[in-house]
């Protein structure tokens, strides 16, 4: 399967996406718990765990994996052909069994129900819109960065979704794993399973139309790297 | 056109004004929502959006168009001869078009009207003092970090602007395509449209004085750059 | 005793960790008594200055000790066979010793009595997995980094610290020394005195399982290290 | 005068301090403004500001003054031989003069009085001992980390100041030029005048037993700088 050795790549999207969302849920519930009612304060705390997790989560899994975490982002790559569609699919299914794991470990972490259902709504076009939009500027931001700077990306996508967790209307969930594991949970983060769908819909449009964007963008004679 | 290739850098300012200002728009609305009346709490969330999307932004266009996303920035750099004058017209041209562009996707994040007017008030001395002090510090962060350590760049004026959103009276808009479209909305970081060419001579006052400076401070024998 | 200069290696687990214990229990005291009973408020102060004081003692102590700061990192360290057994007592005994010190200038730069025991009560399960998971998060990242950037390092353990202050229930000591600090103040921080064994068995554990998870990952054919 | 030209760098001292100050000082105006009688989140904005601020002045102004912009640290460079006394001498009037401007410059942004006196209490050997370890980390943190790795010097000081806003009682001044300043502002981030050679003993003596410790900590065969 290329570059990455297979089984242990599996297990880096796995064990990264799992971090990822321990941290997302879990320290929505601390954040919850300890805000007293100002979901500003809450939102921050969420925030500023979550960028720093991914900053953490690319920077060392980049050289097992790739460091995706995201089956959006996986597309991407597929679609460009820098990845092949069955590691593709493997990537996906690993990322997604990562989120529960994550899910899992944060409601042992806090004393919560293992299993639960979210009954939080999340629906209708301006939520949609809202990760179209985030998903759209995070595989951007991904390929963007990949070419102007690769070392950056961590970084990058570290703080694109400290930014998105506020300037979208939807919080940014901008992943279909982490959609998937927060219709699990009934805590700060979650997502009513029956809106779970849409928001992986424009997750993966938004996806699609980075990678049209990013294949005309940067394309031609503009040499690209600074550094 | 030069270094950049020219399409492409029109639209990546296009782009990238477009998502700077549905950053620095939609975390206000976010924020404002969320805070429940704590103005520090809000403008603190604004800050830390705004900052974080600035250092991803130009890191990601940098080599696409040099990511002025400012037309305070296009005229420090057409003053000193690093872009042409004519390069300078359409950066600024696609700079505002982008700026009106994300103004109206955070309005449709958030459900708002798409065209607002701001009744938001931010005049007199004081404020425009302000400015020219936010925008000649924007661009002598820009212009002395790009001789000191150009890698630097991008999180030099995510950093500046996180300190200057607070350091200033104004928030530090220190943008003239940030500054019309925030006119357009009649939100957390809106200002009354009457208000905006008063902003908006303040900064490219603060730009001239700038480059003023850093053609003194940066001429002679001193070598410059340390890595 | 090999690649660092004993003493001074000695000197600095001793300086590193009396820093990090000041930061701890003096930043939480400072919260705690300005945040007016919002502990969410309390708990990101306390979370901002740990996460960068912590960037700031590995940058500048690695060269000089490794900057492990933490017993559980030097069990991982002596256990990988990359300091000596000696060497890992010797730190571990300084690094408890340089905890007690921050402790200490905690409580006189904020007036508390010097010597005290903590009554906050933090056992049971939940609490115990807690400890395991951020103490396993945290080892992972070092090998982790340690192998695809070293010169990441001291920003991803900051920024690794900064999320598992919120996304595990403990608050993520993760440190025995800190553990034992922690144990001796009665503020924002403290632990009871009691319930630091299991805290510090589950910390050693968790370092115990991110050693084996990483042998496993991180050996074969993979090239590793992307810059 | 060596190795930076002479009036430039004494140029970029004033400048460099003017804008810390003015950041200090108006970022503490306008939190206090905003933040509704919380002092923890008029506290974090300041630090916020602060840290980002310090990051920027020292990335852009090091390759032409050193940017020490504080007295403590220049003293620090004349004791080590690194800068002569002249110019040691030279700096710190330049630096005073810079914090006074920046303290003028905020006041006139923020439409206060131009001259004030601080009634603020800041005295007591708590608050000494806090100033004196304040400006022994700051000054060590500066040494150690020119010696580990130049290149992450200002992310280390703006990062280390972020930290010690809250680990230290006195909210870590750490800074006679910006002691001067903060005493001539009866604001969020004042100093009663009377209090404030206290301080400044305190940050002299900090800064050094940090060159001692230091001169002794980095002698010898240990090789220091890891990349």
């Amino acid at each position: 399967m290329g570059r990455f050795s297979s089984t242990r790549a599996l297990f880096a999207e796995w064990l990264g996406t799992a971090l990822l969302l321990a941290t997302v849920i879990g320290s929505g519930i601390m954040a919850e718990r300890l805000a007293g009612g100002n979901v500003a304060i809450a939102l921050m705390a969420n925030t500023i765990a979550t960028g720093a997790i991914l900053v953490v989560l690319i920077t060392m899994l980049a050289p097992v994996s790739g460091a995706h975490l995201n089956p959006a982002v996986s597309l991407a790559f597929a679609l460009r052909r820098e990845i092949t569609w069955p590691r593709c699919g493997a990537y996906v299914i690993l990322q997604v069994l990562g989120g529960i794991a994550g899910m899992l470990a944060a409601h042992l972490m806090f004393e919560e129900p293992l299993w639960q259902l979210s009954q939080k709504i999340r629906t209708g076009g301006a939520q949609w819109f809202s990760e179209g939009i985030a998903t759209f500027g995070l595989v951007l931001t991904i390929l963007a960065t990949l070419r102007a700077r690769p070392a950056a990306v961590p970084m990058a996508v570290g703080l694109y979704i400290t930014a998105a967790y506020w300037f979208t209307a939807s919080t940014s969930f901008a992943n279909p794993a982490v959609t998937v594991a927060r219709s699990l949970t009934d805590t700060f983060s979650g997502i009513l399973p029956g809106h779970a769908p849409m928001f992986i819909a424009a997750q993966f449009a938004g996806s699609l139309v980075a990678v049209a964007v990013c294949a005309w963008l940067f394309t031609g004679d503009d040499p690209g790297r600074t550094e």
